[in-house]
């Protein structure tokens, strides 16, 4: 067996999310068919973070383990060219030893997510940021975040149906800034996230950038731990797992 | 009558390009369209840049007649509410005098070219760049590209069906740089252009970007005054109206 590591690049638009599931084509089923008509053989693919629907990636790390002896670059361009048309593209792939995981060895993960404050609908930037009609104060949603920052139960920012264990995670860097006249970005790092919790957060902090809360009200509904104290979940289409470190 | 100045953006992808054709849906009609809509007059709109099919504009000027007596905010929210799902959003519109016109006041009219320099497909920036496998050499690119500056006969650079009086343009700046690893962009500012020019000479600096043509090689073939000396016509989704000067 050998074992390669992945770095992808995907849309997600149209697809139910990374994980395989019966209602529709996810990015890992997309990947694992590709595998299969390259070499025929059968394998799972694991990845760093498992991206809801509508989540896009710029860089998600991933592995999987096959007999076929062959080099990296023809893995990335026999994956690539299976692939098309969907939009899932292998940005690299390296031969890594037995005990590289792409879930487990990840040291932090790093999302952005995009708000686009600007009264037009998007044209070319459709399904790629969540328009805000509104101007949003980015130095209000910038200053409201650094409660977050550190060791904290999350539960207000967890979804129902999470399975994590515990909703205890440690937020090692949120920062917002503005990209430009209309775009704005919501950066977060932390070894691991709950289900939701990004947009979750960038859902409340959208209710501060729009003054309907104060900006001190984010650390307010941390401390409540309670998932009705969130702000909306923020719509997927905004958020890009950026990239992980091993 | 009153004179309405538009702001717009569009993905050029879905359409014929920016004129009224015959053969498919052009952005012109659909903004006529959604003028008709919204107040039952039949209109031209002139716009700055008559844009090929799949070319994109970021702030594209526009302008019309109509006889409704409203605001200017009033028909920026009713022809993006009547344009959708067709990606095509009104920035901002005003009322102007009768002496603005999109196309015959506009002093200069700028252009950017996007290439992607990686192996892998492009899965959230498809149709948004002309993605080239081999590295581009940008710093031959705009050395190259300086001998464009100032006033030529572009022939060469000029599509066989171009309606323009002469193929004599004076090219006020031409500069490639490198946004980021992978991305090349590629600004081109004159008062008017040829049909193809920026294209021509975009397909013709990626083959001094490849290495195939010598930096020398734009100078020559711009002194041949000769169609077939060019290179190829870059695609349209790489190409972006980015404004005009009034």
């Amino acid at each position: 067996m050998r074992r390669y590591r992945l770095t992808v690049e995907y849309d997600g638009t149209p697809f139910v999310g990374w994980q395989k599931q019966s209602n529709g084509m996810s990015v890992q089923e997309s990947i694992e068919r590709a595998i299969f008509q390259f070499c025929g053989e059968v394998t799972n693919v694991f990845s760093a973070g498992r991206t809801d629907a509508g989540v896009h990636a710029r860089q998600m790390t991933a592995h999987f383990d096959i007999e076929k002896d062959t080099t990296a670059d023809v893995v990335r361009d026999a994956l690539n060219h299976y692939l098309r048309p969907k939009p899932v593209a292998v940005l690299s792939a390296q031969q890594v030893t037995n005990d590289f995981h792409a879930r487990f060895s990840a040291k932090a993960r790093h999302y952005e997510y995009l708000y686009c404050d600007r009264r037009a609908p998007l044209a070319l930037d459709a399904g790629r940021a969540w328009r805000i009609s509104g101007a949003l104060d980015h130095v209000a949603m910038h200053e409201a975040a650094q409660a977050l920052i550190g060791q904290h139960d999350f539960t207000t920012f967890r979804a129902a149906g999470c399975q994590a264990k515990s909703p205890i995670k440690t937020l090692d860097r949120i920062a917002v800034r503005r990209v430009d006249d209309t775009l704005i970005s919501l950066n977060v790092s932390a070894t691991s996230f709950l289900h939701h919790q990004v947009r979750s957060i960038a859902g409340s902090l959208f209710a501060v950038g729009i003054g309907k809360w104060h900006k001190n009200k984010i650390a307010d509904i941390l401390a409540h731990k309670d998932r009705s104290a969130c702000g909306q979940v923020a719509p997927p289409y905004g958020l890009y797992f950026l990239y992980a470190d091993y």
